[in-house]
């Protein structure tokens, strides 16, 4: 690997990941794919078929490490996320949830401030002390230059699978609640960000070197609710973490946010920010800045595979080269993705 | 209604609609909504119970002009839209399109170029017969001041539920094909793009004043694919529909383009631009410096109502006031909208 270094750096044994997210440049980027460890491969599904639940499977750390693994041997990405779910938040904060096979998530609705008495944030360092065995474990594991990644759930998005009952095609419960009652519903938010806070410095004291928060579902949203329900809770958990870990860098995935990444980028203390697939050029060049950016390959381009794959991580690695980038997709790894197409894409974005 | 008219226009009885999107700026702005006519409605679902099913319904006259009506009549809108459906088209060139109960539509997938044989459009003008027969009685029923407005599915849109058999949620099909085989796809998007063509230019020819061109899938596309399946055949259909009817002006509606909307606005001929609920005010002012912009409120806040509902209403006319704006929602009336609601978003918006 080549590695050219901007203006102030040096080389280093920095994870490259961490060394982009501090803002150097380096050719070519890292590399890691959201959803990287999944049913895309056989191992994994040979691990899953082992546990009862999926939840379960999530709260052993020796699946949960062994599936954070299974990639990052088979094709040596240059960071491993822990092998987890945004909704273990929801669950330790008693939200009932359970995942039935082929439905997705099923959680007892949250629909209005009555039904936030049942929550309470008091079981979280408990009911998450499996996830942090496994990132202790994981970093000890790892080799130094994978860098280790620890994540949450915005509290929005969380927030929709709590209210809606699970997934959601309008979110028209949450928006209901958030326009009819936005003092209620803000008592939710809040909560949701003291939950997460918690978690995200639980993941770094157990050993994760970056954090990344997928607020998955913040297309959703019109500005001033944007603004509102993302980005100042954004900010605020940002803010909380970097007062308790002030080295460990967040990145903010806002996805399909739209022109509304920009303000997300400037104004949440996010170092990094996930680009979805719809992002165009001129947006990316112009938050790298301000921070690094991480993404934009579509994952259907993934699973299609080819030489348009091959041609269109080559041109997203060319476009982005003159400012901090970690290359990965827009959106996770879809499960149908033939593994060689993974292998494929890291050699292209290698320069192999 | 107060009628304040820019630099070089003057007061005059056409249809305020037509005026905005000709560059005048109206205060209270013109309002219509998508999916004015619809299930929301009960004289909207008297009228549907009577149709075999829902193609039928959209190729009666008879029942095509008076759905088409029922919203006028209730409500005032300034623009009455042809109740009719973007997969006209798709059955017309023979996609074997059938719509079930609950289901959405289903149509026999096409998935390469093999499939692209069955279809023809040379049943367009016989098939569409009554459809442009319904937009003949309409023009007569309306009073002058109400705009008449025509459309079709942007040729990427219909294609999407062509290739996947219906609606899709990764759009995994129509990707596939697009990326591996861009030549035999592309002979998919040009027979789209003549088929709008023609479709639109008999709605025109009928008795349509403008035209709505629904890109409802523009927001799944990286940028090079935009470019490529959105941009080009919009910019082939606005210059060939100008050619044949220089008067009418097009309406394009990207929805969920995020940033790419600007190229949209600038680079296809439109002179309007739909606003999906998550276009910032600053994109907004900035579009209008190019063309009229035409919705932005959030579905599910008419589906909620209330305070919140007027306030936003009345934020969204205040902020685009200074620029040519047809107030509408950022996507269609939500079936479970109450009809009340709808009458007091009208109200807000013509400042009673």
């Amino acid at each position: 690997m080549t590695v050219s270094v901007s203006g102030q750096g040096v080389e280093s044994d920095e994870a490259p990941l961490l060394r982009v997210l501090a803002g150097e440049r380096i050719d070519p980027p890292p590399v890691w794919l959201m959803r990287q460890a999944g049913r895309y491969l056989p191992e994994y599904r040979a691990l899953r078929a082992k546990a009862r639940n999926f939840l379960d499977f999530c709260y052993t750390p020796d699946m949960a490490i062994e599936a954070t693994l299974q990639p990052i041997r088979r094709f040596g990405m240059d960071a491993a996320i822990l092998f987890s779910d945004i909704l273990v938040i929801a669950d330790a904060l008693g939200a009932g949830v359970s995942f039935e096979e082929g439905k997705g998530p099923v959680l007892e609705p949250v629909r209005g401030i009555g039904d936030l008495a049942k929550l309470s944030k008091s079981r979280i360092a408990e009911h998450c002390a499996p996830v942090y065995e496994a990132i202790g474990s994981l970093r000890s594991a790892l080799p130094d230059r994978v860098a280790l990644i620890g994540f949450a759930g915005g509290p929005w998005t969380v927030a929709t699978y709590m209210v809606e009952g699970g997934s959601s095609k309008d979110f028209a419960q949450i928006k209901r609640w958030m326009w009819t009652d936005p003092d209620g519903f803000g008592r939710l938010i809040d909560l949701l960000s003291e939950a997460t806070i918690e978690h995200l410095i639980g993941q770094v004291r157990a050993g994760a070197q970056c954090l990344q928060l997928f607020e998955s579902w913040a297309g959703v949203l019109p500005e001033p609710e944007f603004d509102r329900w993302v980005m100042v809770p954004t900010r605020h958990i940002v803010e909380s973490v970097r007062a308790a870990c002030p080295k460990v860098p967040i990145i903010g995935f806002a996805r399909a946010a739209g022109a509304m990444v920009d303000r997300y980028a400037q104004g949440t203390g996010v170092r990094g920010v996930g680009l979805d697939a719809m992002v165009p050029r001129t947006q990316a060049l112009r938050l790298q800045e301000t921070v690094a950016v991480q993404g934009n390959l579509d994952p259907v381009l993934l699973l299609a595979g080819g030489k348009a794959l091959t041609d269109r991580a080559r041109a997203i690695v060319a476009a982005l080269a003159d400012g901090p980038h970690v290359f990965n997709l827009g959106h996770g790894v879809l499960p149908p993705t033939p593994p060689e197409h993974v292998e494929a894409l890291l050699a292209a974005v290698r320069g192999a």
